[in-house]
């Protein structure tokens, strides 16, 4: 496996092998990968010749109170994760080469990025837009796959893909879930044992939806309610937001009559986790 | 030479070339071809092995009082022409193929787009860049040919490519001129006779400019109020900026130390016309 740290190597690296007639795959990361992570690179592998893996942890899409700092890293066991994955080229940029320090242009979505966590993260979508526009030119990719675990940060860049016709098909990776529901993130790493136990309220509340769904409830005011009162029970258990939004358009629903997102954000602590399911009435 | 009138067709063809070796320059344009736009088609022709040129009156960046409608087309002069500079692939596509109803992701620039003809065309920049981004990605180019007529557009795009990544090198191409001096534009075609004369004071003040600077004036107050009344004895021309910007960051001068890029955008009847000069005290 290559190491790669320079922009313009990995650009050129990566036109030369589009030059040679490769297919390149694509899994972009913040790093600190687990299965979640490993299942998308997985999803990656299969479908390529060359198959790049970016550990960025990108500041452009960190807001001045998030936990940029915080945010956990460990290259030295991302890299063997690669490795045993069978990554080829491992990017690894520094933020001062992503960004110029007058850097003036960026990536804006407009429409499906405004509410959720866009709502609650002003400025994140466009943080999240613009450095994958440019992982994409750096890499090249011909298939990159994402997440459905970050389900507004998916539909945000299948619209960038669409809107700026970048050459990239959009692969979208499952959920991968701990044995008792929770969904991995780099960010239950932030979590104490008893905090540990309090997340498992977002997978509770989501299934708790799909449950009423299926008992014939469609209104979201109702199942809102009810996912507010399940969550309300957790100590230490604070919404950001619980939404329920049509799967194609993001526009907010009222009715569930055809495949609804509902997505939620829930701090623990000072931690901020997010879940989301489609509901199929 | 071959007219490609669908983006998909565009961009599968051009992965195909850029797979089997091939460098491709590329001229975007908005069609009613003039020498200023062949000298731009020459500059990329020695440049590349495959030579696109693309003709789309691009609706996102004209405003909604601005001539969008009106603009000058003439598909099979502009055709015959690309055929005679050699031009390999003509790309040409409809409106509706460019952009989706929904559309909802844009490129902005945020500094070096906020005056001149950014300041009098709000969305202008987001329109150009936006489009400019999608044909990059649409047509692959290895080297892409802008004027330096549009001096800020040129600006704003070397911009873009350097905070996107994208793996373009830009080269400028010189203003054409007519014999008396007006810039080539194919808005000129909308002057009658006796504006076709009014419009040569725009480039008689920068004229002015140089002659002042060569003198050794240094004052952009000055300088600019002289323009003014040069301007002024014109009439029917109304003046909607006179700049003087530092050439590399576009940030206003008030005194003439370095490069300083001077722009106007005068208005001669309903025909807003513009033209730039860089001073080199």
């Amino acid at each position: 496996m290559k190491i790669i740290e320079s922009p313009r190597e990995m650009q050129q690296t990566a036109l030369e092998l589009k030059r040679a007639g490769k297919t390149i795959g694509f899994v972009p990361t913040m790093g600190f990968l687990h299965e979640g992570h490993l299942s998308l690179i997985e999803a990656a592998r299969s479908q390529c010749d060359v198959l790049v893996v970016s550990i960025f942890v990108n500041p452009a899409q960190f807001g001045p109170n998030e936990d940029l700092d915080a945010y956990p890293r460990d290259f030295e066991r991302d890299e063997s994760l690669c490795v045993e994955e069978g990554v080829d080229i491992l990017f690894y940029p520094e933020g001062e080469g992503m960004y110029a320090s007058d850097a003036s242009c960026w990536v804006d979505e407009t429409r499906l990025s405004v509410g959720l966590c866009g709502g609650s993260r002003p400025g994140h979508f466009r943080g999240v837009c613009t450095v994958v526009a440019k992982l994409f030119n750096l890499v090249q990719p011909d298939r990159a796959v994402f997440g459905e675990k970050d389900a507004q940060q998916l539909r945000v860049i299948e619209r960038m893909v669409r809107d700026l016709n970048f050459p990239v098909k959009i692969i979208r990776g499952p959920i991968v879930r701990e044995p008792d529901g929770l969904a991995m993130s780099s960010r239950n790493r932030y979590l104490n044992a008893e905090q540990r136990r309090q997340a498992l309220c977002l997978k509770q509340a989501l299934d708790l939806a799909e449950s009423l769904v299926a008992e014939g409830d469609r209104s979201v005011e109702s199942i809102r309610q009810q996912m507010r009162v399940l969550i309300g029970t957790v100590s230490g258990a604070e919404i950001d937001y619980i939404e329920f939004v049509d799967d194609v358009t993001m526009a907010p629903v009222e009715v569930i009559e055809s495949e609804t997102l509902v997505a939620l954000a829930v701090k623990i602590g000072a931690t901020r986790l997010i879940d989301n399911m489609v509901l199929n009435p």
